[in-house]
Formats: structure tokens, C-alpha cells, sequence
């Protein structure tokens, strides 16, 4: 049996670089992509804590080139191109596929995030439905940020926001940064609200507006909030912050049960969205035309080598987006 | 000073009835009401519990007739006219009601809830443009649900309940089932689930189809579910009905905090809708047109001499709607 290097998430309750890793075969379909490029997102650092109660290769983000094709006749010209993926694997058979909602199909797996290994390895496996071809001038660095970039677009697929409205993000960590970005190109009144000065930096050199947290008090009240810090108390604020009748999207998720007081949503009668994957042809769409910036969030870049490391870095406060090189 | 029989719910946490409560004076374009029936609401309790942190006279169900009018030069015709009312008193100059949202007045009292004496009493006061003249033949007994029953059309401005659309109401009290006979004229695909036999009953004698709570595992996902239990349990039960992008109603207010999991709101990207109060001309007309059973869910009615006994009837389990007859 062939192995490879994946950075794994253990039954121990342990994150261990293993080096025999068994390597994927891909099921009829589907792919093997030998990774570049994966990051790692707050969702890694949340199942390494217990949340999913999932065990196997951390890591659903990467860029990565088509290794091989299983059942591929006539796929020839897909071996080496550059891919990005989608994370959700679908039965196709379910009510919910059925219904068009492939990322909701109840007998799904998840890349790296139930039940189908991740991307933090040499290797990974998914269905070729599930691959986009990056565009020439997207550079790696950018492209291993189009599941967290798609995730952001998937916003503006669930809520009307237009130019006019009044808008806050709550968080100025990645998730953060991605949605202010996406949100921005609306043309809305965009005011992003976070705890890290440095961080905030990053969005006024794009000209959108910020607060510090503890300045935040008095700030009225918005048309659509954005919780993006996945805490109790984000959200507490964020209900606080949405006017009547205001829209507030949940984009986090969150490690366990929250302690929260949802009379507040029903007296300001609030419309709660939440919010996951999103499209990625509309996120290389950006990437392809330069209008979004990646590489400023990007805080460090490992090998896979030195991927646990990585994994530690990743949960350092104050980080935006830890890069492990999968080819080294 | 003229004074009235009232109960309310005074400062040191008890819900007495007061003897000599002090008459209110009608402010300018306000109307004075004597009452005829007032009903008794969960929400009542709440605050009785604490909610709000508000004291005076409780309840905001209500039924009269105008008694007076100040600064009424021309209203003379509304001398005598049966009426129910709106229970937001705005103050019409702020962001909230300029926004045509004056339910929502940044500065509102609330009768019987917030900062303004409410309908278990003899009297009380409504600005005249709170107020709806009750159609001749709608009587006492269906026009005190006026309220309540133009909450449960609420969902029915914010939410486009199809013929087509699955639909659960989970909750047979009151609330439930004013929601359900709200939501079976649309002829939706509608489900109540509750645990009480009796209760459920009603609703299948309106030819809608109910389920004991214990046997509704497995009862599959529904695109609208209305939470109208107010439990913590009734919450997370919601969540789990709704399909994947379907929307969840959350119609009850939750006396203090609930220890609930927000991440399967993101994870199935739940559209969650909070609601409150509704319009009142719908519930008028479907009162009108008898297309809605109110007197059914009366358990009980009491004398204003007898209205200490009345709030206990409502607090205990099983009990529908309680009745006070103010002029008594």
C-alpha cells in the first residue's frame, strides 16, 4: 500500500504529522489530487477540540493539481491542471440532493471534516463534479483561499444586500476579512468591527471603514449584521446591533452550546440567516480579476513537514491564515 | 383622584389586586377605555416571573368600549364604540418610526408590558390610532383574541407560506394554536405537535393534522417550522424539523437565557424569523368572517374581583386561554 504524509487528527484527541499515512484511491468519479497549498481554517482548530466528533486528515482548503482520474476515459487533458474543490460529497440520491441542495445531502461526507480525509496531506481524493479549474493568473496563494472566499460569496446569495444598506461585520479575523471584501463590492456602508488594530489595518487600505470593539458602544444600529467571531458574546453583540425587522447572518460556527438570550430576535422580530459553503465560480471570478487581495491575510507558510507547528501557529491569537506547502 | 380595581404586579414581586389603583388620564389623541374582557397571555406570566423588570397593571388582550376621548372635538361618534387596540405606544419622531416601523418606536411603552398600565383593570388609556373598531358581529369573547390572533397572522407578513409548503407548529397552547388556524387557511401541508391530547383534539375537530411530541421522531423536515412552545427544548426541536434552507419562526419570548447550539443554524443555513406583534385589520376580518374559533380555547373566566384566582388558572399546566371580565 502506497502512504504519504497528512496531518491527522488522532483518536487520541491528538493533531500528529503521520508519514504512512494511507493514501486516498479515488472512488469511481472521482480524483486524486496531489495538494500544493492548504490552509487552515477556525473549523480545523474546532474539530481538533471535539466539535463533529470526526477522527482523520484535518484540512478542507487547497489548491492542487489532477494526479489521476478513476473511470476517466476521455479525461486525459484534466491530469495536471490546477484545481480547487468543493468540500461537500453528495449521494445524489437524497431528498435534499434531489432538491438541488448537493452541500446539505443528508448522507454526505465532508473533505477533512466528516467522514473523507482533508487536504493538509500530499494527497486527497474528491468527485470530479466537485473540482474548478483555477484560472492561469490566479497564483496558488491566492487560490487556496476559494472555499473561505466562496463561503463569504455565499452572503450575497442568501441576503439582498444592496448599495444603499447599512452593514456591520462583527470579527476581524479571516472569516471577517473575506466577508468585508466580498461585501464591499456592493457598494454598501460597510463598517467592520474587531478587536485587532493590525488586523483592522488591513481593511482601511482598502478603504473600508472600522472600529475597535471597546469604541463600538453607541454605533447604531445596521441593516445587516455579520457574526463573524463564532463567540457568545459576538453574537450577543451582533443581536444588539441588527435594527428591526434587520437581518443578521451567522457565518461562524460554534464549538458546543451557547448561553444566549433569544428573546431579543423575536422582540425586534430579527431575521437570522445561517450561512456555509458558498459558490467558488463566483469566488475565482474575483480571484481571476484581481478586485479581492488574499495574500495580506496570509500570516505564515509551513511545509507539511512542519505542519503541526503550523496547526499551533494557526490557533496563536492574533493570526489571520496559516499556509502549509503540501509538496514539502 | 378616582380609582379602579386592577391587578398588577407590584414592586415587590407579587401580583395583587389593587382596590384603589389610581383611574389613568387619557394624554392628548389618547382615548379612555373601560374594559369589558381581558385575556390573560404567557407573556403576562413572564413578566410576573420578571421578564422586562417592569411593575403596574398587567395584561395587553383586551376588549372595550371608549369611555372618553381628550382633545376629541369631533369624536363624539366614538362615545360607546367597542374596540380593541394595538398595544405599541410610539412616540412617532424617532429613526424606528420614521422607518414606518412605529411596533418597533425606539421610545415606545408597551401596555401592560413596558412603562404603560395595562388591561386588567377597570380602564386604561390607548392613543386613538392604536385603536380598531370591533365588526357588530364579532363578539366579546372572539374580539380578545384580537391580539393575540393578529400576532399569529404576523407570520404570514414576514414569511410566504405556500399551498405547497410543509408546515409545523410545534406547541398546542395558545399561541399554537392560533398560529395553526392562521396557517391552515394559506392550505399549507400543516403539522401541530404537542403533548396534550385534549388540545390536539381541538385542532383535528378543524380538520388539522397534529402529533403527540413522543411520537414525532422521525417525522421527517418540514420548509416552515413555528416554534411556539417557548422551551429551550421546544428550540432545539425546531431546528432539527427544518429542511436546509427552510425557515424557523421563533413566535415565543424566552424568560431569560437559553442554553441552546447555534451551529446547526449554520450548518443547514436556517432562515430563522423572530416575530412579535401583528396587524390587526386581518385578525378583525377573520373574525369577522368566522374563519377563525376563538371561544374553544377559553378555559376559563373570571370576575376582576377574581382576577388573583384568574392568573394562577393561567399558570397552570394545560390551561388555554384565561378570561377576566373587567366590568365584574
Amino acid at each position: 500500500m502506497r502512504t504519504m504524509k497528512a496531518l491527522v487528527y488522532n483518536q487520541a484527541g491528538q493533531v500528529r504529522l503521520e508519514r504512512d499515512w494511507p493514501m486516498p484511491q479515488p472512488a469511481p468519479h472521482q480524483a486524486l489530487v496531489m495538494v500544493h497549498l492548504a490552509g487552515i481554517c477556525a473549523t480545523d482548530i474546532e474539530i481538533s477540540r471535539g466539535y463533529k466528533g470526526w477522527h482523520g486528515v484535518l484540512g478542507h482548503e487547497f489548491v492542487g493539481e489532477i494526479a489521476a482520474v478513476r473511470d476517466g476515459e476521455g479525461s486525459e487533458h484534466l491530469l495536471g491542471q490546477r484545481v480547487v474543490g468543493e468540500i461537500n460529497l453528495a449521494c445524489g440520491d437524497c431528498s435534499r440532493c434531489l432538491a438541488g441542495m448537493p452541500s446539505h445531502c443528508a448522507n454526505r461526507t465532508v473533505l477533512g471534516i466528516q467522514g473523507h480525509d482533508g487536504s493538509l496531506a500530499e494527497f486527497l481524493t474528491l468527485p470530479l463534479i466537485n473540482l474548478h479549474l483555477v484560472p492561469d493568473n490566479v497564483t496558488d496563494d491566492e487560490a487556496v483561499f476559494s472555499e473561505p472566499l466562496a463561503s463569504a460569496c455565499e452572503i450575497l446569495t442568501q441576503v439582498d444586500v444592496q448599495p444603499a444598506s447599512r452593514v456591520a461585520v462583527l470579527g476581524d479575523g479571516k472569516l471577517g476579512q473575506l466577508c468585508a471584501q466580498v461585501l464591499t463590492l456592493t457598494g454598501c456602508q460597510l463598517l467592520v468591527i474587531g478587536r485587532h488594530e493590525d488586523k483592522l489595518d488591513l481593511l482601511r487600505q482598502r478603504g473600508i471603514a472600522t472600529l475597535l470593539t471597546n469604541q463600538a458602544r453607541g454605533v447604531g444600529e445596521f441593516d445587516i449584521v455579520v457574526e463573524a467571531t463564532g463567540s457568545a458574546s459576538g453574537f450577543t453583540a451582533a443581536v444588539a446591533m441588527v435594527r428591526p425587522h434587520g437581518t443578521l447572518v451567522l457565518k461562524s460556527t460554534y464549538a458546543g452550546k451557547a448561553h444566549v438570550d433569544l428573546s431579543p430576535l423575536v422582540v425586534k422580530e430579527i431575521n437570522l440567516v445561517g450561512s456555509r459553503c458558498g459558490p467558488f465560480d463566483p469566488a475565482l471570478r474575483l480571484l481571476k480579476q484581481g478586485i479581492v487581495a488574499m495574500r495580506p491575510l496570509i500570516s505564515a507558510a509551513y511545509s507539511l513537514d512542519d505542519a503541526e507547528l503550523a496547526f499551533q501557529h494557526a490557533q496563536t491569537p492574533g493570526t489571520l491564515k496559516v499556509i502549509v506547502d503540501c509538496r514539502l
